[in-house]
C-alpha cells in the first residue's frame, strides 16, 4: 500500500488539505523492467501552486482526480529493472506518493559524489536551485562590474543566482523579506547589499544600494517591487523572469504599472522555464558540482518532516516566505 | 519675427493650448555658418505627449519655458552656410517654430528623389514610419509562415510594419479602431485580417484570425488589448514594444495583468527607441526607398493645415485615433 494525494479541487487562494483526497492505494506486483521506489524527500516548489490551478501555464495543469505532480528523491527498494538497481537513489517527478513503480528512463539515477549530500540534488544542483540560477543568468548576459538585483534573494534560486553573479564580478543587490533573511543574504551568500521589502522604503533603499542604476534583474517574485526595479533600470537593461511567486495565489494579479519603462529604457524582459534547458543540464552540472564540493557556493535547506499530507502546509509556509532556505518535505531518512 | 510655442505647464490628460505660451520672437541676423529655415510641415507624433510630461522617458522632457520639441521639414530661405544652401529642404528637430536658425549638421538636407514627395520623409521614409517599422521588425526575428499581430495597424508605423512583414512571408493580423480603419488595413495595406477593438470581442476575433496562435507582436498601443495578445502567444514568442500610445495621456496606467504569460510561454519583450538606430538609417533607407518608388509599400497621410497653435488640436486628434494615416500639420506649401 502507498499513500497518495490526489487533487480534488482547484484552490482559491492558498491550497488547503481539503483540496486533496488522501488515498491508500495498493501497489501491483512488479512486471519485468519495473522497480518499486520509496520517496524520501519532496521538493516544495512554487510551481506546485501553478500546477494546481488551471491558469495558462508551461505544462498541463494537474487534472482533477490525478496524483499531485512533484519533484523529489526516492530510493529503489525492489527491482526487476537492470537500470534501477536496489539501493539506487533517483530523482524526477516522484509526485505526492509514498511509493511508486517506475521504469528506467522515467526517473534519473543519481551518482554518488563525495561531499555532495542527496538533498543538494534538489537545491544547489537541482532545478529549483543551481540549474535554474545557471540558465537564468545566461539570459542576463552579465558583464563584470554591472549591477544586478535579485528578488527572492534568500530563496533557493535567488541565493545561488547572487553567488554566481558575484563570481562573475557583478555588484549584486538582493531583495528579501525581513531582517533575518537580509542578514543571511549579505553575510552568508556575500551579496553587496539587501533590501528588506517588508520594512524598508524599497525605492529609497535601491537608490542607496544601486548608485549607478540597475543593469539586470533576476526576478523570482513579481508584484509591487518590480515597479521600483523597472523605474531604476539603465538603458538596454535585461530582466530575466524566473518566477512570479507573489502572484500564484492570486486569481488575477495587477500587472506592473511601470511597464512603459520597457520602452523608455529599451529593456528586454525574457521569461524562461528550466525544463527547456534539460539537454544542457550536464554542462551546467559540470560547472556547479566543483563549486559545491569546494564550498564556493552555499545552499541552505529548510526541512520539514512528517506524513505525506503535511506537505500542503509546507507549501504554504514557503509561499508565505516562512522558510529559511530551499524548502524540502521529508517522508523518510536518507538511504545509507 | 517667428511664432513659437513654449511649454508653460505639463498637461494632465490631453494637452491644451493653454499649456503653451504663443510667442512672436525676433530672429537675430545670421552669423557666419548659419541659415534661416522656414518650417512647412510638422510631424505630429505620439512621442510629443511623452516629451510634454515629466514621466521617466528616453530623452529629457521638454523643460517648462522651452520651445516644444518636434520633428518636421523646413526649407532654407536665407543662408551663410555652405552646407545649407537656399532652397534646400531639411529634416530634423524643427520644433514648434515657424522659422529658426540652424547650422549644418543640426538638420539633415534631404535628397531630391523622383517619385518621392517631401512628406514621405516624415512617413514611409521617416522615423515615425518606415524607419521605425524596419528596425522594430528586426527585433522580432520573423520567420516566413509565422503569425504576427500589429497594433495601431492603420497608423503611420503599424501600416508599414504589416506591409513589410507580409513581404517577409508572414501571416499578418492588425488591430485597429473602427470599421473604416480595419477596411483600409486589409484592402489597402494587404493585411490578412484586422480586429476592430472598438466593436469586436478582441479575444474571439484573435482566436478566429490566429488559429495557430501568435508568434510575434508589434506593439504600438498597449492597454487592455495587450492582455489578449499575451494570452494567445506561442512558446518563445517575441513582443517588440514600439509605443504605448493608449497610455501617454494617463498618469499611471495599469500594467498588463497577463504579465505572467511572459514566464509561462517564455516570451521575450523588448522595448526599442528609433533614435538608437540612427547610425543605420542609410542601410534602412536603401531598402525602403525602392519599395516606396515602386509602390510596393503604401503610406497614407492625414494633413491638417493652419497656423502654428493649431498643432495642439492635431495632436489630440491623432492621440484619440481620429486620423487616417500619418498625421502632419502643415504651416506652408511644399517648396517648388
Amino acid at each position: 500500500m502507498s499513500t497518495v494525494l490526489r487533487l480534488a479541487s482547484r484552490p482559491s487562494g492558498p491550497a488547503r488539505i481539503d483540496n486533496f483526497t488522501v488515498c491508500d492505494e495498493p501497489l501491483p506486483p512488479l512486471a519485468e523492467g519495473e522497480a518499486r521506489i520509496r520517496t524520501f524527500l519532496l521538493s516544495v516548489d512554487p510551481t506546485l501552486r501553478i500546477w494546481m490551478s488551471d491558469q495558462p501555464q508551461y505544462m498541463p495543469p494537474v487534472e482533477l482526480g490525478a496524483v499531485m505532480r512533484c519533484a523529489g528523491l526516492g530510493v529503489v527498494e525492489e527491482s526487476r529493472s537492470e537500470g534501477l538497481p536496489v539501493g539506487a537513489v533517483v530523482t524526477g517527478l516522484v509526485n505526492w506518493r509514498e511509493q511508486f513503480i517506475a521504469r528506467a528512463g522515467e526517473v534519473t539515477v543519481l551518482p554518488v559524489i563525495p561531499g555532495v549530500a542527496w538533498r543538494e540534488w534538489l537545491g544547489a544542483l537541482g532545478m529549483t536551485g543551481g540549474l535554474t540560477a545557471f540558465f537564468g543568468l545566461e539570459h542576463l548576459k552579465l558583464k563584470a562590474g554591472e549591477t544586478v538585483v535579485v528578488t527572492g534573494a534568500a530563496g533557493s534560486v535567488g541565493s545561488l543566482v547572487g553567488q554566481l553573479a558575484r563570481l562573475a564580478g557583478c555588484r549584486v543587490i538582493g531583495v528579501a523579506g525581513g531582517p533575518a533573511k537580509c542578514e543571511r543574504v549579505v553575510s552568508r551568500y556575500g551579496f553587496d547589499g539587501c533590501v528588506d521589502y517588508k520594512n524598508e522604503d524599497v525605492g529609497a533603499a535601491l537608490d542607496r544600494l544601486c548608485p549607478n542604476g540597475i543593469d539586470a534583474v533576476f526576478e523570482n517574485v513579481g508584484g509591487p517591487v518590480l515597479n521600483q526595479l523597472l523605474l531604476r533600470m539603465n538603458n538596454f537593461g535585461r530582466v530575466s523572469i524566473c518566477g512570479l511567486i507573489s502572484q500564484y495565489d492570486l486569481d488575477r494579479a495587477p500587472g506592473p504599472w511601470a511597464f512603459p519603462m520597457i520602452l523608455m529604457r529599451r529593456i528586454t524582459i525574457q521569461g524562461f522555464i528550466i525544463l527547456d534547458s534539460i539537454p544542457r543540464f550536464g554542462e551546467a552540472l559540470g560547472q556547479l558540482i566543483p563549486l559545491v564540493t569546494s564550498g564556493s557556493i552555499k545552499a541552505d535547506y529548510h526541512e520539514i518532516s512528517g506524513a505525506l499530507p503535511g506537505v500542503v502546509d509546507a507549501l504554504n509556509l514557503m509561499l508565505s516566505g516562512g522558510n529559511e532556505g530551499k524548502t524540502l518535505y521529508r517522508l523518510g531518512p536518507d538511504p545509507v
